[in-house]
């Protein structure tokens, strides 16, 4: 990771200064760097020696920083309900046009390691996330969103660059197309569970200990899986308050803490963790066909930490 | 051109609806298509007989209308002055996402083509461009800004994508370096000419006779070369008036009246179209090298129109 980070640093840098200054504000403020740490993890996994995985890495950080900059972008209507994000530092052209500086030096990067395959499954995930970008941007506010739908939406934003990320490791080591689709499914069902988790993590105040902001989503009418389960199982007056606060969004103080109590009784949030943690088993389970090793074991321990952060 | 049109609207197909949608509406609004129109050309002129330059000219298209979305995107402050775009049909949030499904798909279009090359070509072309929209946001509002300054803002966001465009015609047909070179030169020249020429047209009369608003890069405070040109050779007195005017953002009615008239006495507007056809003829000599045909004709008539519509 050391490699990578200094790769990071080293090729968003542009002659234009606000891009290495607004980039490295959002890569510097990251922090996890869980996805690129899994493009090296794959790799490693399946007995990669060179050195391409570093550049790889580096590209699926870049997407990811990208996408982070773009999500940043704020609708005047955002705006008056008073919703500030990094942003605000820069404002949105500046945050679409760095995103889109990322954005093409990942694929500079990935042209120059020269792989069609590598090019094929990030384009491919790329477009995948933007749709399922969009098709959230089209469930917020609508309290008719189904489960069926919201996984979609979680499968396209979060799940496929995930999945992306660890099949780039078994595509550098040549390995055959079951390693891949196997890393594949790792990472997909990994990224939905960890999804899962901050949606959860939303409402929770686990949250608020670990220093970050309760109730975001819920501000800014998201419409996630506990406000899917609480909202199906709810009676007509329930569902008169979720759309006051999530279709209207006429917020009073004292709504969110009314709608964590909605989620308790219904049993919403807890619920939303046993799925998160049936992803997880099927991520530890899709590494079945690989041998035991340090490297397996620390992917293992990916998974639950990404799932034990709600607790 | 019918080919294009046809896949650009079939692979600008996304099961969540907004998506082509939104495109759509741009894609339509965008008309002239001149972009893709040099990709087919150059490809001709070079004496290419295959497919695949229609894919890539679809390629330029989306990379063009997903610049076109981003910079619809606007910033609160844009909002207090008034500033409506295109985008406030669907808000900031959806011309972004909808850009980045476009830019992803362009390079899924590139990867099933398959040649490095060219993904090449375009992932350098997409980097400088969101370098020089950069650049560009920097020297808004600055008074300061200079000649060269100027004309490397323009040579980033206009004429990198023209020149790419071109020169691409030369890499499907297998051409040598020194013809893919001679598009690239006749590409980027004719890319500033057409900048210069649209800098012009906005403090133009002409602008309002095709139906075009005038002012508008006034309004926003952009420094076209025409401003730079005015504000070198103004007093102090009028330096005063740009500084309000450009840079406080403070205008009042006539004062862009007041802007032409500082450019005329200045000659401002007419030195940059001088430069305008410098560049138009460089672009004319870079096809020197190739033989006189209908196609060639046509390229060369592109660069006329492109100057003579400020007339």
């Amino acid at each position: 990771m050391r490699a990578v980070n200094a790769l990071i640093v080293e090729r968003m840098h542009s002659p234009v200064a606000l891009i290495p200054q607004l980039a490295g504000h959002i890569v510097a403020a990251g922090g996890k760097r869980l996805r690129p740490m899994l493009t090296l993890a794959s790799a490693q996994l399946c007995g990669y020696e060179g050195q391409r995985h570093l550049a790889l890495a580096t590209c699926v950080e870049f997407i990811h920083t990208a996408t982070l900059l773009h999500d940043d972008v704020v609708d005047e209507s955002d705006l008056r309900r008073g919703l500030a994000t990094a942003n605000a530092l820069f404002g949105n052209k500046a945050s679409v046009l760095v995103g889109d500086f990322l954005f093409s030096r990942a694929f500079q990067l990935m042209v120059a390691d020269g792989s069609l395959e590598v090019l094929r499954i990030l384009s491919d995930a790329s477009a995948i996330i933007a749709e399922g970008e969009v098709h959230q941007l089209l469930t917020s506010n609508d309290t008719t969103t189904t489960e069926e739908a919201y996984l979609e939406v979680i499968s396209s934003k979060t799940a496929a660059l995930f999945a992306a990320a660890c099949r780039i490791g078994a595509v550098v080591a040549e390995r055959p197309e079951t390693d891949a689709e196997a890393l594949d499914r790792f990472g997909r069902s990994l990224g939905i569970a960890f999804q899962l988790v901050d949606d959860v993590l939303d409402f929770s105040a686990r949250q608020a200990e670990l220093g970050k902001s309760v109730g975001d989503d819920f501000r800014e009418g998201k419409i996630t899986l506990p406000v899917v389960l609480a909202f199906a199982r709810g009676n007509e007056e329930e569902r008169t308050f979720w759309r006051r606060c999530l279709e209207d969004l006429e917020q009073r103080a004292g709504d969110l803490e009314q709608a964590i109590a909605l989620m308790t009784k219904h049993n919403a949030l807890e619920e939303s963790m046993e799925r998160a943690r049936n992803y997880g088993r099927d991520a530890c389970e899709a590494l079945d066909g690989f041998a035991d090793s340090p490297i397996k074991s620390a992917l293992l321990e990916a998974v639950e930490f990404s799932i034990d952060r709600a607790y």
